[in-house]
């Protein structure tokens, strides 16, 4: 077991955050390694975010991807997914904006072709 | 969808921290709703936390299975397990202390008798 703070894969995932934005894993995951990230402001839309949002979304996706990256082990992701759901017409079931970050692995569905439209309607219950 | 802040679910989840403790769904859940409650603190001990961090972690708790209760919608929890490893000899794998929260439903196991040791090996690779 590692006892570095620095390295501690908790610390770092307590540590997903920012001014604008938070990280959470999905707690109905598709897959391993499934996240959210969810703005603070209840009211944030994607398509409104504030320049500060903005910067800060990048910057938290960027240390979210890397920490992916580095921190599952054995489940190193192959690729990523990212999906937003932007009004009831499109899926969004919770009334606060977030988007899923979903790692992808070789071989997780017969063919890949089509990206995130291809993940199995089980799978898509977000 | 609801669009009141107050009740909104992702901002009730993402307040879920106080100043020693951060909630986190888990990554590799067992059942429905299973969170971890994870000390700020890398080197934090269950067998010794500050007055502060005590006084935190039952303030914490309090509120996480409120919301658990409140906010999983039909998956209302009918009983919850509290699961904590200490030690790698307890199977503790992070060395960063956390403790399970894991909603529990009627029949989602055979015999609930025994509660945590009994949930199947399956569900308990944590």
């Amino acid at each position: 077991m590692d006892n570095d703070a620095h390295s501690c894969v908790l610390c770092k995932a307590i540590g997903l955050q920012n001014e604008s934005f938070v990280a959470h894993w999905e707690p109905f995951p598709v897959g391993i390694g499934h996240m959210k990230i969810i703005p603070r402001r209840h009211d944030a839309e994607f398509y409104a975010f504030t320049g500060k949002e903005k910067e800060d979304f990048f910057e938290l996706f960027e240390r979210i991807k890397h920490y992916l990256d580095t921190s599952l082990g054995k489940n190193k992701p192959d690729g990523y997914n990212v999906g937003i759901n932007i009004g009831e017409a499109a899926g969004q079931t919770i009334k606060h904006l977030h988007i899923h970050v979903i790692p992808r692995y070789t071989g997780d569905v017969e063919n890949p072709r089509g990206g995130v439209r291809n993940l199995k309607p089980a799978k898509v219950s977000w």
